[in-house]
């Protein structure tokens, strides 16, 4: 018997080609795999069925918009990708299951726990699992320092930051004087949220050793624990894994039970994870799908064959979570051609961005498709 | 008739997977490509026809090891990607030629211009080109502001630097300060050139207004100019062309032209631009095929052809410098499996890696092939 169609929204859609191939696979053609973002010429619009310009996230008419494009477009399920959208996805998350999507978001608790590094850092220490000395301000850690509680090298990096951005490390009490009145400099500037820039929004951590790791731990939609992939870190760039090899650590895969226990996260939890002398410390994480996830994919991973069996009540497929260990795998790049033709799309842009800027009520109404 | 075949080896292949499809299609069997790197699991190494591990490029044996390989595999181009290797590439460019293998690289003179930020903006200020005001201290650039001859923002980066990395955006005086004490201690720990850490290795310049372009200025194998292709940037990347459209620019193909034909340099050239107010100013060169090039081939570029057939004393193919503009492109990720296998590859890689490290003699006579 065929299953019911469901048609998949990725918001904030940006270059992760990959997973609208990955839901596709998994659909069998049982639905479609639409993409929204505020940038029309984001590669993943390109290769799915459908893309539609959005305004941008911080736009009061992100959520109405995206309220409107679900019910048109008979979306099952909303998968967002982007940090700066958990929070207020996760807040609209019942108006979403109204009209009949399932937004596969994380509560707004757990949203804010991540996002903030020193929160993240408390709630590890609660839970008896090791993660980086926190400080708040230059000179309680210069004093750590002093007192040889604390070591060279440090990082300063935003409390709310992502993707490495404003991270500086330092190698003496100079370099941390310079960074951290650099970095306090900076906030305002960089801060896509009110909330970063404020006076406790720069954090002092302690670098960490040994080989570093990325897991994803994967709850269903009740927010039930369900499995942990471990990868090994090969290679970085620009702060998402470059190249990584699966790998059957115990330890970590206990590791990921317990947080994904005690958080009670909704699908995806990417997280940063350094073993050091057989000991896991927790760096960061990440409520989605994460950079790393392609390497457990390649391994056999069918985190979307799960998702779109939980949205229909039903049980995931046999083997869903059964990777192979020791699969290594790079990233490289793809290029994705928008036109080919002699089109002058250089004139066109204005003219299609423009409404959303201007005319936001009648926008929030009407989402724009840009093909289907 | 068939042509000779030709083989042909990126040098540094890393994850420029594109550039081997490019060729590949070039070659259209008359060939195999080939690729060389010192990271076993770098991405290009997994679609190169062979693919062969070599020491660092900082290693003594890095030239020797590439002659014995390009002897062995009878290597008749070499296509150098990384800037580290240039230098020396070029300086051993008559050896590669001995053994029959055209090494597709600028002159010494022409690598050291480009790698130094300093010496680039005195060329193009001696040809009447724009470029940003250049200050090697932080004393003569905060008189410069003092007298109003200079703006904020500034950018304070390593003069010989690459891949945007060090590069630090600074507002105010105090912000140039606590930058130019961090470069000045960060420079002999992140150079990998000795004379990158120099004293005088540190850069102030004026930020650049108006909108960036990449431009391929490409030359013959004897640095004869032969076209430009133009492309508008829409979105970056950690320092590399994320999105970009070709764009028929009368001004930055007559910039092409100039800086092809005063520099002499071998093959492709990518080159930042900015154009303010109708008028270009030159940021930076890069003697080499860039990250930006797969938007020029996204459009009908094909330099690969053009460098084969000069390569073999023959005109390249019609059309290879035919370009349609106004063809818009994006990059995303892809994922390049290593291994599909449970072999235990963690427990091989070092004993795979050893003999380089420790016994460099032998090595440099029996470069390994990983697979063929």
């Amino acid at each position: 018997m065929r299953s019911k169609t469901m048609n998949i929204l990725f918001t904030c859609a940006g270059r992760r080609n990959y997973l609208l191939h990955y839901f596709r696979d998994a659909l069998s053609g049982s639905g479609r795999v639409l993409a929204a973002d505020s940038n029309k010429n984001a590669a993943a619009m390109i290769e799915a069925d459908a893309a539609f310009l959005v305004p941008r996230v911080e736009s009061p008419d992100y959520i109405p918009t995206l309220l409107t494009l679900c019910e048109q477009q008979k979306v099952g399920m909303l998968i967002a990708l982007n940090d700066n959208e958990l929070f207020i996805l996760s807040e609209a998350k019942h108006r979403f299951r109204r009209i009949g999507t399932q937004v596969v978001v994380s509560s707004p608790g757990v949203i804010a726990l991540a996002a903030d590094k020193l929160a993240t850092a408390d709630f590890a220490t609660e839970l008896g699992i090791a993660t980086p000395a926190s400080y708040l301000h230059v000179d309680t850690a210069l004093k750590a320092v002093e007192q040889g509680e604390l070591c060279f090298p440090l990082f300063v990096k935003p409390r709310w930051g992502s993707a490495s951005l404003g991270v500086e490390c330092v190698n003496d009490i100079d370099e941390l004087r310079w960074a951290w009145q650099l970095g306090l400099r900076r906030l305002p500037r960089n801060s896509l949220q009110p909330y970063a820039a404020r006076e406790d929004g720069l954090l002092i951590q302690n670098a960490l050793r040994g080989q570093e790791y990325g897991i994803d731990v994967v709850n269903d939609l009740e927010g039930r624990y369900q499995t942990t992939f471990v990868k090994r870190k090969l290679g970085m760039r620009s702060g998402e894994t470059d190249q990584a090899v699966t790998e059957n650590c115990p330890e970590l895969v206990a590791l990921g039970r317990r947080l994904g226990e005690a958080l009670k996260h909704v699908g995806n939890l990417d997280c940063d994870v350094f073993m050091g002398a057989g000991k896991p410390c927790l760096l960061e994480l990440n409520p989605r799908f994460g950079g790393g996830y392609p390497f457990s994919a390649a391994a056999g991973a069918d985190v979307p064959s799960a998702l779109i069996a939980w949205a229909k009540g039903k049980a995931p497929p046999l083997h869903w979570d059964a990777i192979r260990h020791n699969v290594m795998s790079s990233k490289c790049e793809r290029i994705v051609s928008i036109n080919r033709s002699a089109t002058p799309v250089s004139e066109e842009t204005p003219s299609v961005k423009s409404p959303y800027e201007t005319t936001a009520n009648n926008f929030a109404t009407t989402p724009m498709a840009l093909f289907r």
